[in-house]
C-alpha cells in the first residue's frame, strides 16, 4: 500500500518521464503543487492540454505554430528564397533570439541517426524538397539553402544528404547550398578545444 | 513578437515557476512535450486537475488524501496512542517509506519562522491541541508525542512551542513529548559535522 494518493503518484509518475527529472525531483515538484494554495497545478494542467490542443506544426516549415502557416513563413518581411534547415523547432528559437537570420526555415524533425535507428524516411527529406522546388519556381532569385543541423557526425551526415537530394538542381544552377561555418566558437580555449573543431578551425581559416 | 505560440509559452511560465527550475530547463521540458507523439502534455496535465481536484488533507491528521480520513488513521493495525508531529507531507513519506514507525502521524503545515513572516496562527497547533486531547479522553493507555520537525532553528522553536501547549497534560501525566534524536547521521564524517551537529552529538552521547 503506498502512503500517497493515487492522484498524486500519477502526477509523479508523469512528471518522472521527463528527461533528466529523476524520482526524488517529480516528488519535489509535486509536493511544490500540493503545497501550493492557488491551484498552480490545475493551471500547469490547462496550459498543457491547451498546448497539445493548439499547437501543430506549420503546413510550409513545420515549425510548432498555433496558425496553418507560421508567422514566419507568412511574413512579407522575411527573404523568401533564403531557406535555413534545422533539426528542431527550439534550433528556429535559436536563431531568431540571435536576430541575425531574415528568412525561412525548415524543420527537419531530427537528423539521420543509424545509432538512434533514425532512417532518412522518418525525416522531412521528401516535404524539404517538394518546399524548395515550389520556392525555385516562384523565386527569381537562386535560392539559397543553409543547413543548419548540429555539427555533429549525424547532422553532418544529414547535411551531405541533403546536398545529393538536390544535386540536380544544383547542377542547374538554381539553388546554392551552404554548411554553417565550423571552428572555436567565441570565448572558447584552443588548449581544451576537441581534434574535430580544432580541424575545421584549421581548414575554415580565412585570410585577415 | 514572439517566436513560440503563446500555448506553448504559456507552459514554459507555469514550468518557471517551479522551484529549482529557471527558463532554460522550462523551455527544455516544454519542448520534450512538443516532441513526444504520445499526448503525454495531455496526460501530466489531466493528471495535474485530477491531483487538484481530489486531494484534499486528511481531517485528522492533515496529511494528504483523497478520502476524508486518510489510510494510517483509518488503520487498525496502527498505534493510535502514538502521534508524530511532522511538518509536511513529504515527512510522512520519508517515515513510512522506512516502515520503522506504526503510530499516527500530525502534519503542522510547516515551523514557526519569524524570517519567513511564518507565524504560529498560520500553523495547526489549534487542531493539534484538539487531536491530542480527544485521544487522551480515549487511549487508556499514556499518550506519547513525538516531535520530529527537522532540526533546524525553526523546528527547534516549534518543537519548544508544542512543549508549551501540552505543559498542563504533561504536568498531569497524561502525554509523553519526544524529539527525534540529533547527533551524526549514518556515514557522516566527523571532520566535516558542523558545530551544532557535533554539540548535540556530544550531549547526547549513550554508555556503550
Amino acid at each position: 500500500m503506498s502512503v500517497l494518493p493515487k492522484s498524486v503518484e500519477n502526477v509523479i509518475n508523469e512528471f518522472s518521464k521527463l528527461p533528466g527529472v529523476g524520482p526524488k525531483s517529480a516528488s519535489r515538484m509535486t509536493y511544490h503543487y500540493l503545497r501550493s494554495p492557488n491551484k498552480d497545478a490545475t493551471k500547469l494542467g490547462q496550459s498543457l492540454i491547451e498546448m497539445d490542443e493548439k499547437t501543430k506544426f506549420c503546413t510550409s516549415c513545420f515549425n510548432v505554430t498555433d496558425e496553418d502557416i507560421c508567422n514566419i513563413c507568412s511574413s512579407h518581411l522575411r527573404d523568401h528564397s533564403t531557406i535555413c534547415v534545422v533539426e528542431e523547432p527550439l534550433d528556429v528559437v535559436a536563431f531568431e533570439n540571435s536576430g541575425i537570420y531574415n528568412g525561412l526555415y525548415f524543420v527537419l524533425g531530427g537528423v539521420i541517426s543509424p545509432a538512434e535507428g533514425i532512417t532518412a524516411s522518418e525525416l522531412r527529406f521528401k516535404e524539404l524538397e517538394e518546399r524548395v522546388k515550389s520556392i525555385v519556381n516562384e523565386s527569381e532569385k537562386k535560392v539559397e539553402l543553409i543547413v543548419a543541423t548540429n555539427p555533429s557526425l549525424e547532422g553532418e551526415a544529414t547535411a551531405a544528404y541533403i546536398q545529393d537530394i538536390f544535386s540536380i538542381l544544383l547542377k542547374e544552377g538554381k539553388i546554392h547550398v551552404s554548411r554553417l561555418a565550423m571552428g572555436l566558437p567565441t570565448g572558447a580555449d584552443l588548449e581544451y578545444a576537441d581534434r574535430l573543431t580544432l580541424k575545421r578551425a584549421l581548414e575554415g581559416r580565412r585570410d585577415i
